[in-house]
């Protein structure tokens, strides 16, 4: 888990020019995403609890240092400074589920400058991609509102480990299930699933398909109805729900995958009234979004199957994150270049109440009066402070997203306030000045 | 690796529904893609390599079916029918680094029902995100003409395995390097990488940095120029070159990654040339894509630094992937759906010579004269049958684009002629007929 390799080069190359110097002073870097994907009103934090496990288990193994002897050409004492490192740092950070907005550090990482330098392509890539996914997943929540959610997404995100990722992070924003079952297995969540279209292919005929499944899983019968033609494909059901009922057992729900999906999931809705099977669902899949899901708000539909479009994070498949050195042997620290400048040191974020806004502050400013920390201590000497899951960050969440003003719920929100203390004005123009006096006088 | 885990939900309720049945005849299940990204004129077929290593080794574990016993209430029977169950199947696939188009198979597994379904969400997982990343790879390569380009993307991608996926797509693209050590160890790439902006800020001043690292690493000096001001830090940097030469040693670069990047590779180029330094690379990085890297044709770069935009996909972070059965039993399968309906039997794609078009045919059809097959047998009863690597995607993706005609090349392309052959054609509407006979009538 914690491999030190698992990193870009220059940082390998940092790292080495620190020991070697004895420059292993107390280095701050601050996590940060500078601007919102176009269309969203907040981020939601995500992807902590693994960059903690990397931390806790960050080490060198032989084989990365044979390895970098021979393609690298460290020094001996490099190597062996190497061999001796770990991650006995501290690390501040928003706790999973909160709601975080542009420039708000995410995690600040306080270690000897060579180890906090080494984990930064680590720690951007996890918290980046899981931030991403579960602020689109958190929207889908939003546009969803009281009708479920399932993670669909497996096949067409980037790779096995995102897959988990994914099913973790939509869990967080309120899904109540992932197709995933190996995630459903690692991190305790329900499984859901019924069959595909080659299922009922793989049969004489689509009604043949259904009693089987019918047969075979009598207590959870959920059928895809659009494979040959949708109006059909509900009278069949139907006329299975009828077989199961004679059985003791009935039909749960009818899956719609294709086509034009309000309006036939407002035909199936129909029939299956008609039939007298008011409590038989619809399920919906297929290209979903928190766009398209507030499309169908008016469709008599009860669970909406999410999957690629949320699970990649499709019109925001990265953010604009990025890690920092803030502060260097007691010394702020800060970037001149333009658009892409940097405030320095140590920061808080402090929320005001009933979310009117926030103060991204020096960390040993006191706040506004009311106003609640979002960074708490979650690292302390390499080891974890904290110990929560997945239910304690969907909650957060939920507090926050119930705490957020109405048009920062919206599909296409304004700016929320986010205010800069006077002392951090202050110290970022005293940075700035003394820069220009030194580099370009 | 080859955890049976890791699929969705109903691909494991279908597996047994069709053992508990005995529906284990051979069934045929093909890979492909809908529709090109917008703009793209081709894919690169990417992700083989993986999926082969999975069939390899796909098998339940007794912690899998214990869970499964647990959670999802399958019978004994079902179960142990599970923990016997491997891959023993075959695969044709086109092999990795040759361009593809839509509806074309990448892949085709036959298998035992149960066996071919099962694996299907993995198989669409890898194939659908390295097919996207190395065909956007491709694209950066063919914009770059005869400059070098770098995997930087790392640091943004979605997870651990995801950028290890990306450094092995960017390498068959012809990539020179990766920043990701341990993707270089693992998959014996070049590593790349110099500094960060925070190496520069660890110091009293931008020159003792220059110095130091100079002093550290004599033998590949290559300087972050744009910390502060980026005329001053090029300045800074032929400084440093002199005392590099004094003592025997060269200054090999200068890294521009913010500002108007062609702008300032101009001046720092002729900053470089007046000071006899012509030959000092100069290396660009920072949202490089295929449209900035075209955008930068006409400036003095000799290196292109490509990261999160390459490694996400970033226009197309999915592609419309699909794994439909296509022949069951003897039997060739299709689906109806409106804009969903698949075309039935195992396929092979022929090539026509110098590139003049596709035909998608029957897999027992003989091709059009002198064209050549792209589906090639890959695995046999669950073993490999070919053993190529990363150089042998790397030179088919080096042909395949040289023989493409110069209208796909571009990043505004025209169509590629993709025909079905008469045979196939003839197949498609005599199992359309069949269903509409069978479903509808």
């Amino acid at each position: 888990m914690g491999r030190a390799l698992l990193t870009d080069l220059y940082e390998l190359n940092m790292a080495a020019s620190y020991l070697r110097r004895g420059m292993t002073q107390p280095a701050t870097f601050s996590l940060f995403v500078r601007h919102l994907p176009r269309g969203w009103g907040f981020l939601v934090a995500c992807g902590l609890s693994r960059c903690l496990e990397f931390l806790e288990s960050f080490r060198f193994e032989d084989e990365d240092l044979r390895y970098l002897a021979e393609t690298q050409g460290y020094p001996d004492e490099t190597l062996q400074a190497f061999r001796d490192l770990t991650f006995g740092g501290e690390v501040r950070a928003v706790p999973e589920g909160r709601l975080v907005f542009p420039d708000e550090p995410l995690l600040e990482v306080t270690a000897s400058m060579p180890q906090a330098q080494l984990v930064e392509t680590f720690l951007l890539n996890q918290i980046t991609y899981q931030t991403a996914v579960a602020s689109k997943a958190a929207r889908c929540r939003i546009a969803a509102a009281d009708r479920d959610l399932i993670d669909f997404s497996f096949r067409r995100v980037h790779g096995t480990e995102a897959a988990l990722a994914v099913a973790r992070a939509t869990a967080i924003a309120g899904f109540a299930a992932t197709s995933n079952v190996e995630a459903a297995r690692t991190l305790g969540l329900a499984a859901a699933g019924t069959m595909a279209h080659s299922y009922i292919e793989a049969f004489e005929s689509e009604i043949e398909a259904f009693r089987a499944f019918a047969e075979d899983f009598p207590n959870r019968v959920v059928l895809l109805v659009d494979t040959y033609d949708t109006a059909r494909g509900v009278e069949k059901a139907i006329e299975v729900a009828r077989e199961l009922s004679a059985r003791g057992s009935r039909l749960l729900g009818l899956r719609l995958d294709s086509g034009d999906i309000g309006k036939l999931a407002h035909e199936a809705r129909r029939t299956l009234d008609d039939a007298g099977l008011q409590d038989v669902r619809i399920l919906v899949s297929g290209s979903l979004d928190e766009h398209a899901i507030a499309g169908l708000a008016d469709a008599p539909i009860d669970s909406y199957g999410v999957g690629t479009r949320v699970g990649v994070s499709a019109d925001a498949p990265y953010l604009d994150s990025v890690y920092k050195l803030v502060e260097f042997a007691g010394r702020p620290v800060a970037k001149l270049s333009t658009a892409k400048a940097t405030l320095p040191g140590p920061k808080q974020v402090w929320r005001r109440s009933e979310m009117e806004g926030d103060v991204i502050a020096l960390s040993d400013e006191d706040g506004p009066p009311g106003a609640e920390p979002l960074l708490v201590p979650v690292m302390a000497n390499g080891k974890r402070v904290v110990d929560d899951g997945i239910d304690d960050a969907r909650d957060r969440l939920t507090r926050d997203l119930r705490a957020l003003p109405a048009d920062l719920r919206s599909l296409e929100p304004g700016p929320y306030p986010v205010e800069r203390s006077e002392a951090l004005e202050k110290l970022s123009e005293e940075v700035r000045t003394s820069i220009r006096d030194r580099e370009l006088g």
